[in-house]
């Protein structure tokens, strides 16, 4: 059964990896930097969503595109934080796919976007899996997850180019060994950058909106945009 | 692609279930009675596994089986808990099938045990759509993982028999509304039995553990164990 599965895996996944080219290509020409936020369900991606687009609203041009299995209830907090809006429901699809994406891109204007979140479908391992054609990943990890989760799930933390430590205003309250933790994701990728913060009270958040700043503009200027 | 990829899907979940029948009857006819725990990576499956063996040692023969992408860091806390233990590393696999429940099975002496949990990678969406052969399935929720849950995640909190809301001690430091969740939980699945509880502070565990405890009795008396 094993041996079956694995061939029709690997046909699925090149389909998706020549979208996902096609997504970049279309998101480069357009200048809209993108970023694909993966977390587990309750990690706080869309606390996150809608702190980056409400304090970023002035300065950047932003839309959020939210993969769920059901429900909109992430894009409308995302709209009601500022952003253009598209949720995708997968109807129970554990991960987004590249051609999800396309499709919710071609509902969008994209000339009139800078920075384009894409929040997965909550969800540790398959999301990783599956590219989208997005510039950047982010994992947003938080703290009453427990510390083990680098060991645990490494595949999800190779793989990203930006953490965050969110619902760092709990650490009092739960056995949390930070040093532990990052150790851990620094095993996997050395280097990555990490932003320890707390969507509820703002700690740690200037930190984060630099980097997504700093980001978009350089993605801006190297394109002499 | 869709098209393409749905018989394929089917022959691997056809495959699965015939399987989980053969594991099913194999733990009945031992008189194990198995419950399967499902969770977000965090909620806190393997402290309650652990709390559960601790809690029952005296009076149950308990074994865990625990699956995880890589690790035996869950499988070491079971065994010094008191348990049995054999850990599945899936290796990527984003949930376990009936084919790793069957490989565990083998190694473990069924006539000495009376009550088997089976750990499930951490994921709120695949698990549920693979049978394992086990009688009841435990979803483990936990207050920081946010109260619109069910909403979002319904095939996970449709097809268990009981639902453990976990880490109750951190309800005053985060926003979290007990009564829009179960009320979701109760719409996708009326009558639920629901236990609301912390591994941490122990409150709220003797309800489930009574709960465990009946289950377990009754399995066994109604087969003249």
């Amino acid at each position: 059964m094993i041996n079956e599965r694995v061939p029709v895996v690997e046909r699925i996944l090149g389909a998706n990896e020549r979208l996902a080219a096609d997504n970049r290509a279309r998101l480069d020409e357009a200048g809209v930097f993108s970023l694909n936020f993966l977390a587990s369900p309750g990690a706080g991606k869309t606390s996150l969503v809608e702190q980056t687009v409400s304090r970023l609203a002035g300065q950047l041009r932003l839309a959020v595109i939210d993969g769920d299995i059901a429900t909109s209830l992430d894009a409308d907090r995302a709209a009601a934080a500022g952003a253009t809006a598209v949720q995708i429901n997968t109807g129970g699809d554990c991960h987004l796919d590249a051609v999800m994406l396309q499709g919710a891109l071609d509902v969008l204007d994209l000339s009139a976007i800078d920075l384009l979140i894409v929040e997965n479908v909550g969800n540790l391992v398959c999301p990783a899996n599956f590219a989208l054609g997005t510039h950047r990943s982010v994992l947003v990890a938080s703290v009453p997850e427990g510390d083990d989760k680098p060991y645990k799930y490494p595949g999800a933390y190779r793989g990203v180019d930006a953490l965050v430590i969110n619902k760092v205003d709990l650490l009092p309250y739960v056995d949390f060994d930070m040093e532990y933790f990052q150790r851990g994701a620094a095993a996997l990728n050395p280097g990555l950058a990490t932003f320890p913060l707390s969507c509820r009270t703002g700690e740690g958040l200037d930190q984060w909106l630099e980097w997504v700043t700093n980001m978009t503009r350089h993605f801006k200027t190297t394109r002499g945009m």
